[in-house]
């Protein structure tokens, strides 16, 4: 980060999350920049948009370039921070007024609807499926295994934990996660629990080297995370992927996202309308 | 939903969720129509276009309007998508040239970038704060609390654990997560394990007949579900809240990104370059 990289303004009336995720895509297209980022969420008053609109005209006065994102609906509030001296990138101003003539419809311009206020439905079911990812990590419980929407199965340290809580906070997806162990190897068979529901199993993968390092920062010198012990049971994992037909991935180089929806994808849980039914189904 | 509503279409080359983000942000602003919604990622060859095209051309032709958010990168295959019968939003096309004049820098057109491929520190820095919250959760430990970011506390219920998971996961934030319980409203203090750790702490409210409909679900008809204990606890626990100066948040009506952004807000940890740390400081 140097002192005249550009910086990057993501400004809400709501959590923030919107305009993070929109700037965060259009800069990450220019890698040679570096960009200092900051969010600024609730600004639902004038007087809250004007200490923003200080803030970027003060990076402006340093010879920095700053770039706003703005998600924010209410037009006078807009119209407050489209005044400053940033590049202003405005995803209502720009957007909406398209939508209305392709709807035949008007936008009711009321802050902070896309996250779910009020759908209480949906965030129950949430929380019911983070619940039941938590009592179900690493094959801690089988009971209720058959109202599991999916299994994660891989060898420990291949990401079943996060991908699991993603699943679950982002979209309600029931889902229970089994190690595979050396005696599941030798047997070369499924774990018995999961064994009855392998079409609901998705397998994890990754390289013999980066889990061999993972492993070495749980337990350093071990053979649990030596390098053969790491080889053996990714190929063995992947022959019993292989020999139950189970869809996997190869989680070493994907983000907690991309894993996700690549699993949402192959499992066919990923077409669905999420504030319908709060539910992937 | 009817026959008639129009179908919104998130087409990504990469995970989809920036195309969600964007599209279900902007069609909450039509709160009068209901849409039905499709998600199709990794749209990453003509051969995938073409098929899409084709899904969205089909439901033109049943007379439903079919509206398109894309963030696809590549100008081959935004071309092909575009050339549908839908409204086409364009993340890309319609803010990357703006930018590119702004920033006096070319775009470099590469699909996925936004969701960290290859950032590997900022994924391990996420996966080991999920291992955290999920060691730190409902006080089940108090290993190495000097370490948490964050210390949220309430009575049982109030959406600790779900907070939690989604700080950690989103935001790589080491929270810990304490249940307020009847002996500590009795002795009106804080858990000795927080207790030196106020300073980090934030607190959970709800509204009793909400929370008392909850706890109904877990365990109808106890004293732990009734209206009365629900109303005790969280009076008491919004008592012992103003006691020792820690912030709260109502979380009845709140989604969890809308109570995790109020967190990152008020603790001062939201405003940080993530790219760059991996982590909240």
């Amino acid at each position: 980060m140097t002192d005249t990289c550009p910086v990057a303004f993501f400004l809400s009336d709501s959590t923030g999350i919107t305009a993070e995720t929109l700037g965060n895509t259009l800069i990450t297209q220019f890698p040679q920049q570096r960009f200092e980022r900051h969010t600024v969420p609730f600004i639902n008053t004038a007087e809250r948009a004007r200490q923003v609109t200080a803030r970027i005209d003060a990076v402006a006065a340093t010879g920095r370039m700053p770039v706003v994102f703005s998600t924010v609906v209410d037009p006078d509030i807009r119209g407050l921070l489209a005044g400053s001296q940033g590049f202003f990138v405005d995803l209502f101003g720009t957007h909406l007024p398209q939508l209305e003539t392709a709807l035949h419809a008007t936008a009711n311009l009321q802050p902070g609807r896309a996250h779910g206020l009020g759908d209480a439905i949906r965030y129950q079911t949430r929380m019911a499926a983070v619940e039941y990812a938590m009592e179900h990590d690493d094959g801690q419980s089988i009971r209720a295994l058959e109202t599991a929407d999916l299994i994660l199965i891989a060898p420990s340290r291949c990401g079943k934990t996060p991908t699991s809580m993603y699943l679950a906070l982002q979209h309600g997806v029931r889902v229970a996660n089994f190690p595979l162990v050396d005696e599941d190897f030798e047997r070369r068979a499924l774990p018995a629990p999961v064994s009855p529901h392998r079409r609901k199993c998705f397998g994890l993968t990754s390289q013999p080297l980066r889990l061999s390092q993972i492993r070495q920062e749980r337990r350093p010198s071990t053979v649990y995370s030596s390098l053969p012990q790491c080889s053996w049971e990714l190929r063995n994992a992947e022959e019993m992927y292989a020999l139950n037909s189970i869809p996997h991935v190869n989680s070493a180089s994907m983000s907690v996202e991309e894993i996700s929806a690549t699993i949402l994808d192959r499992m066919e849980l990923a077409e669905v309308d999420h504030e319908q039914t709060g539910h992937l189904r």
